[in-house]
């Protein structure tokens, strides 16, 4: 029995999400299906964490415990070729620790929600992006989200009506910033927030990225912040901006 | 009566080609639609050419005459606003003199061809790009290439079985160079084949990417590229590319 670790890359606007649900084509699924025909063993596929429909991933990180014996150096090329007519890449494929668990051994992971605060409607991005044409002051979101980092708890980020006890999370680092894309079809920039945590209260992240289009329009104040989180009331931040924005850029272990 | 020009991105893969079809949704459909929509009047929108189905434009362009009295400046808002849930954008309308035609009066088309050379398939570009993950000599693509720079006949990179009595083209320009792209997702170069001319054959574009393949691979060499135009057969040229590579770049008046 081995245990492998995959590194994946998605386009989450393919797929109802990364985990398993009946009559319903995920991530998680698709993956283990390809294995399967490689190997002919069934596998369960654990992800450092679910992301929700629409939602990408640069990298998430899964593993997997395998009775087969298949080539360790041939496997990153049979399961991409397999998923050839997908939106899945697997980026590496390496042996671990039995031990690993890519869920419960998660140290950090890195969002990014993406802003296409230009005139027009990214043509071929417009799934990966949230249009939002209005003026934004990006200098102030990246001051105010600056308040977030540290020890909180943060139940005011966290969608209401979830059942979760322990709301602290620690946020490593947040940023918000301009970046050019060249993706052939425009070269012009975008507005990426960016946070690492601990961990993730459900929508926290897309709740985080609303809260900060309230401060760039200057509905919210830098200085709220603070206060919003010490309120712990969900009715304080700003609203969910829709999955299509939002991104797993990396796990650390 | 004005005559009404307009620059136009799509993402081909999302429509059955440029031109109208009966029970297949189609870019121009899509877009005479949306301006029905707007004035009441129905229009014909003259693309200055038909794109096939999978190949998408930075810039398209076409034009309508126009019987309605709606506001110049807000067409564009209009238009691009009925086309929120679709992968086309309006770049700009523009009043232009009433015997403007988008077919008959474009003087030089630029076509691209992206071969993604990685080893790994693109994750969200992968609909937008042809695969092709084995060793190419891009110098020696780009110095082939410039055989086809002139006026020729270029019956060798016409789709097998097309009717055109003229199979004369002048090309004004052509490359094969890298480029760097930044989608987020990441950081990686392509390999872009990019010609300008006064006109192209059906697949003609396609059929020179196959070619300059080929060249890349070491299977035709650099100074054979002039023997295959001469002797006009299809048959000793690459064979013709998928359309997802494909991009319409730019049309000059």
């Amino acid at each position: 029995m081995r245990n492998i670790k995959l590194d994946i890359s998605y386009d989450g606007t393919k797929y109802y999400g990364w985990q398993k649900q009946k009559d319903k084509k995920t991530v998680q699924e698709t993956i283990e299906k390809a294995i399967f025909e490689i190997t002919g063993k069934k596998i369960k596929l654990i992800g450092s964490g679910r992301t929700d429909r629409g939602v990408s991933a640069i990298s998430q990180v899964a593993n997997f415990l395998d009775e087969s014996k298949f080539d360790i150096e041939k496997y990153e090329k049979a399961i991409n070729s397999r998923l050839k007519r997908e939106y899945i890449t697997i980026n590496k494929v390496e042996e671990v620790d039995i031990d690993f668990n890519a869920r419960f051994n998660a140290k950090e992971k890195t969002y990014i929600y993406i802003i296409n605060n230009n005139k027009q409607r990214g043509t071929i991005t417009r799934d990966h992006e949230y249009y939002y044409p209005y003026s934004l002051d990006v200098n102030n979101m990246n001051k105010a989200i600056q308040e977030i980092v540290g020890e909180h708890n943060f139940k005011c980020f966290e969608a209401a009506g979830s059942k979760r006890d322990n709301t602290i999370r620690i946020i490593y680092d947040a940023k918000v910033y301009k970046e050019k894309i060249n993706n052939l079809f425009n070269n012009s920039e975008r507005i990426i927030i960016s946070v690492t945590g601990n961990g993730f209260l459900y929508n926290m992240m897309r709740i985080i990225a609303g809260t900060m289009l309230e401060v760039g329009r200057g509905n919210i104040k830098v200085k709220d912040i603070k206060t919003i989180i010490e309120k712990e009331d969900r009715k304080n931040s700003g609203k969910t901006l829709p999955p299509e924005g939002l991104i797993l850029k990396e796990v650390k272990y």
